[in-house]
């Protein structure tokens, strides 16, 4: 019987299981993954964002923003991020490559519906997020359902490492049907 | 007398003291930020690494890297990066965007003879990281100097983020001689 980390397919469900319960649940790291994207002037950026939604097949995970932050404007720009999360409990480093897309609007109203009233607080503050305040609290947040968007991120690329008595990387991809191969850590 | 995140120079130097930590100790997000590049094709990445060296004046990170690994060929293509921490302890998320050299040679030996024996298997797997293997642990560890070099990351700015009972947001940047400003969170 070959633990999960010696094969490839343990691997890749290992990933899923950790992405279907961070969507779910508080205390996986998947649940806060870092978002990586390109700044419209050609800058990398990252922050943490949390994961809402997460489909093996055919690969797909969802973080909700904010139409007015920052990070919309770069994936407008180039439609692209990295997702990373390192769960400490199972030594395991996932890495992800997706396109990105932005919906908002009656199509996501379904999951505005379904967020409990202190997330709504996320969505709309005034004035826009990164706007220079003379005081520190000189805001107001008050939900707006107008500024509620999805990214929607499809999946291209999954590379994994697992950092035990030994280390094991794989690289999986959605062209190879997410079949995977072992590489070099 | 206010807490250190109700004040710019508060925060500035909370990011500054943590980094110092993360530089020394093993116990602090700062240890280990995301680091995120863009690829020669463009597309953004994050990975975690341990911070080595962290410098306040002038505002400078050191982390260590194999030079054959594919952020080095990211960080020629587009020598920019963005660092990335969330400190639970703080409920801080820093945000970091620099510009990176990479040093290698007679110009690191000392970071080279500092390390322990354990971190020098880090540097130099045959073959070089992201090959594909026939078999997971079709690799050996051979510590290589040659292999071994630095990032240097000169910060142009600094975003924080603390969620206290109240958020506030500040962000500040190398130009004004890091003052920073309150900005919308």
């Amino acid at each position: 019987m070959s633990e999960w980390f010696e094969t490839l397919p343990g691997l890749h469900e290992q990933v899923w299981q950790q992405l279907t319960q961070g969507a779910a649940r508080r205390d996986v790291a998947a649940r806060q993954p870092t978002l990586a994207t390109i700044s419209p002037d050609g800058w990398p950026e990252a922050r943490t964002v949390v994961l809402r939604r997460a489909v093996a097949d055919p690969a797909m995970l969802e973080v909700y923003t904010d139409t007015q932050s920052d990070k919309i404007a770069s994936i407008v720009a180039h439609p692209r991020a990295a997702l990373h999360f390192w769960e400490p409990a199972l030594a395991l480093q996932v890495r992800l490559q997706a396109t990105v897309e932005v919906i908002s609007g009656p199509t996501v109203a379904d999951r505005w519906r379904e967020l409990p009233d202190g997330a709504l607080l996320s969505y709309g503050t005034t004035p826009p997020p990164g706007t220079t305040l003379p005081h520190a609290l000189d805001y107001t947040k008050t939900p707006d359902q107008s500024r509620f968007c999805v990214l929607q991120l499809t999946l291209g690329h999954i590379d994994v490492v697992h950092l035990g008595t030994d280390h094991r990387r794989a690289s999986f991809a959605a062209t190879d049907g997410w079949t995977g191969k072992w590489v070099s850590p």
